[in-house]
């Protein structure tokens, strides 16, 4: 079996797994047997980190089910982190020399590529934030409801924050929690390295190792690492700048709150659809203008290589770097001072080709299911599902069953992505070497 | 000063002259000075060819002002067309040896690459096809019109079809002539061959006069014609089975009418959003998918050089043949057994992000300016704008003056290109010979 048909069908079987546990007895906070469309929602969203919900995981799931949701978000997030490693290293990731004995000489053993290896080290990291994360959280949580429901409530939102899953156990999700220092950076701290990648984290802590150390090494920083975090950095300056601007004004999101509070609020919500979830304003309430910049921040999404969903950040950086380009009148794409390479910009295109494909197609579908529905909610609904975001203007429990599956497919698809999706129902491409004649043809 | 530049400009000129004449007082029907936004943004609205319009055309303004008008789109449509074919000449078009002698042996004369021979060429096709178009109008004018209404009436359609224009005279637009076989198939025969540029046109001519005069030639049709004309009838078929599909259980569009009139009004809206403006039903009573998938028709537009705008049927196919590419796994893009060219790819890619971000852009401004407004609305506004179409659903004339000002922005942003504009702002690209290292990224 191809590597591509393999990771469709093992999220599959989880997804299959997840909602047979979640249909039992045990799983439900009342006894019953589970409704199954509820129980496929659930592990779907939770296996695809998304965090949309149906229903209120914190009621209406007992302790079982809640502990069945956070291990398919673990497996789900873990699987974004591993399974990109292990096409990276599978499909040869290409460090120059130079690189290579950096890195090599960086962490003193040669044996890096060694997959076994960087499995520990994923699962190493996962451990050490999640742990830290759920550490900080006890403070907040503690107080107010006891040791039992209070270590519970900071492991749950630790691991789902550190694996960008945006499921809560509380009813308004984080706004209760909306001015509170502690749970606002704690949480934003886990979306945001959590979904950056795991090559980005283990250059970081390598060049932080040599810095304290005091050692002289020739480390050089992959283009991953410069890519990912400007990006990073400017979307969340963007986004603080523009929810800021837009929501002040607003009484019903951020206009009831000090100016602290209103910054606090901004930076969470700059940093949630990046691609977390979790909401510390009612998402329904927002202004259209609002919406639409968390839409077009969703589909943006995560880093590849960590938790998070999306087209993402280097897809974007590619593409703007190919309309530069053009404007300056070059041939060759550059990033960095680096080349991107012909095949990179085309898989660019068709990442985003492939997306804006889904979100449209899901769009119409859920449209013509729940006619009733604002177009904002629609579309806001399916980016949010497609970039596994789970944030949501308060539809996705009370949509039609039709609507429901349509997010299922969409979360699915958004997950395992559209381009691996196709390889795996198209069967591994066949490399020929015919070369055809070019002719230019006449572009916008 | 660079081509890039002048375009500009003599855009801006055009509008500023158009803004004058039809701020004066024979321009309007009530004798008084006319309001300058409305001035400006109808004069910006016909050089742009879009056809969005503040005010009803046919009773706001006089026979001079709705001759202005005719005019300025004229200029506008012609514009496309010339600025199109000068830029092509000007790149230095590349056609091969095969094609060249082809084409040449074709027109019986060696200098096809004259500009003034091929603005004749292209002034003498929109004279026929607007003519013609006028006379297939008559009979559905005259008769309820007299002759001297009836005549101008057939005129101004028969300009606005063809120039892609899409100002209407009367009150509803064509929606009085929806089941009109002669009108609708007059006018979106224009509509399609107007917008389907000038290039095309000559090639089938052409082909045609060869068949006619059983003449053998080695004519090759050129790979801007496969793929105009594929992918505009793909387009339209889509559009056609979606509509009928859609609207026809909406009572308020389609559901009143029979099977022929239902068919007949899925044809007019599948041919409209490419990029014409007339429309034969209420836009504003579409259901949400119909809407939407107007506006994803609206986006995408005509085919280039011709009247029409939007990112273009060539761009669409540049960006899903570059992810068939990667599906396939080659490197090199392909269409019709053609090569596509990197610098080709890059354009592509810079008019989508040029074009979205135009989009996005504006849509939030509106969404600040106008809060009330719904956000399909705003977006189909904005887009039909970018995209110089000039469907609305409805509010074009009573949003608020920022946002017409913003309208105005972007229908002229839309109508000179984001990256012409761009070239026009920050100087022509200076080229450079400076090599950089290659390193891959992660995408997608
Ligand atoms: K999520
Ligand atoms: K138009």
């Amino acid at each position: 079996m191809t590597v591509s048909r393999t990771i469709c069908l093992g999220f599959l079987t989880v997804i299959a797994v997840g909602t047979i546990l979640l249909m039992m007895p045990f799983s439900t906070s009342d006894g019953s047997w589970n409704d199954p469309i509820v129980a496929l929602f659930t592990s779907t969203s939770a296996v695809c980190v998304t965090g949309l919900s149906v229903v209120d995981p914190g009621t209406y799931f007992s302790f079982w089910g809640q502990l069945f949701i956070l291990l398919l978000a673990q497996i789900g997030g873990l699987g974004y982190m591993t399974t990109t490693t292990f096409l990276i290293t599978l499909i040869g990731r290409k460090f120059n020399l130079r690189q290579k004995i950096a890195i090599q000489q960086a962490l003193d053993r040669p044996g890096m590529s060694d997959s076994t290896q960087v499995l520990r080290s994923i699962i190493a990291t996962t451990l050490i934030f999640e742990i830290t994360g759920t550490f900080l959280l006890l403070p907040a949580f503690v107080p107010e409801y006891g040791w039992d429901q209070g270590l519970w409530l900071a492991i749950f939102h630790s691991i789902n924050a550190w694996n960008n899953a945006g499921f809560s156990l509380f009813k308004d999700n984080l706004i209760g929690y909306q001015s509170s220092y502690l749970v606002v950076f704690t949480i934003t701290g886990l979306i945001i390295l959590g979904g950056i990648g795991y090559q980005v984290i283990l250059e970081a802590y390598l060049w932080l190792r040599d810095r304290l150390l005091k050692r002289t090494t020739n480390l050089v920083f992959s283009l991953d690492f410069k890519v990912a975090t400007s990006t990073t950095l400017i979307l969340l300056f963007i986004g603080v700048i523009a929810f800021f601007a837009i929501e002040t004004r607003n009484p019903e999101t951020f206009g009831s709150l000090n100016l602290r509070g209103q910054l606090l609020l901004a930076w969470f919500q700059s940093v949630t659809p990046r691609t977390a979830g979790f909401n510390t304003i009612d998402i329904g309430k927002m202004t259209t203008a609002g919406l639409f910049i968390t839409i077009a921040m969703m589909f943006i999404g995560a880093s590849p290589g960590g938790t998070g969903g999306g087209m993402k950040t280097t897809t974007l950086r590619v593409l703007t770097s190919c309309t530069k380009t053009i404007l300056q009148g070059k041939e060759e794409v550059l990033l960095y001072e680096r080349k991107i390479a012909v095949s990179l910009i085309l898989k660019a295109v068709g990442v985003v080709v492939g997306s804006v494909g889904m979100v449209i197609f899901s769009t119409i579908l859920i449209a013509l299911t729940d006619p009733k529905l604002d177009f904002i909610q629609i579309l806001f609904e399916v980016v949010s599902a497609f970039a596994t975001v789970g944030l949501s203007t308060g539809i996705t429990g009370s949509v039609s069953i039709a609507a429901k599956l349509i997010l299922i497919v969409t979360m699915y698809v958004g997950r395992v992505g559209v381009l691996l999706l196709m390889a795996a129902v198209l069967g591994d491409p066949r490399p020929t070497r015919i070369h055809y004649p070019e002719e230019n043809l006449l572009v916008g």
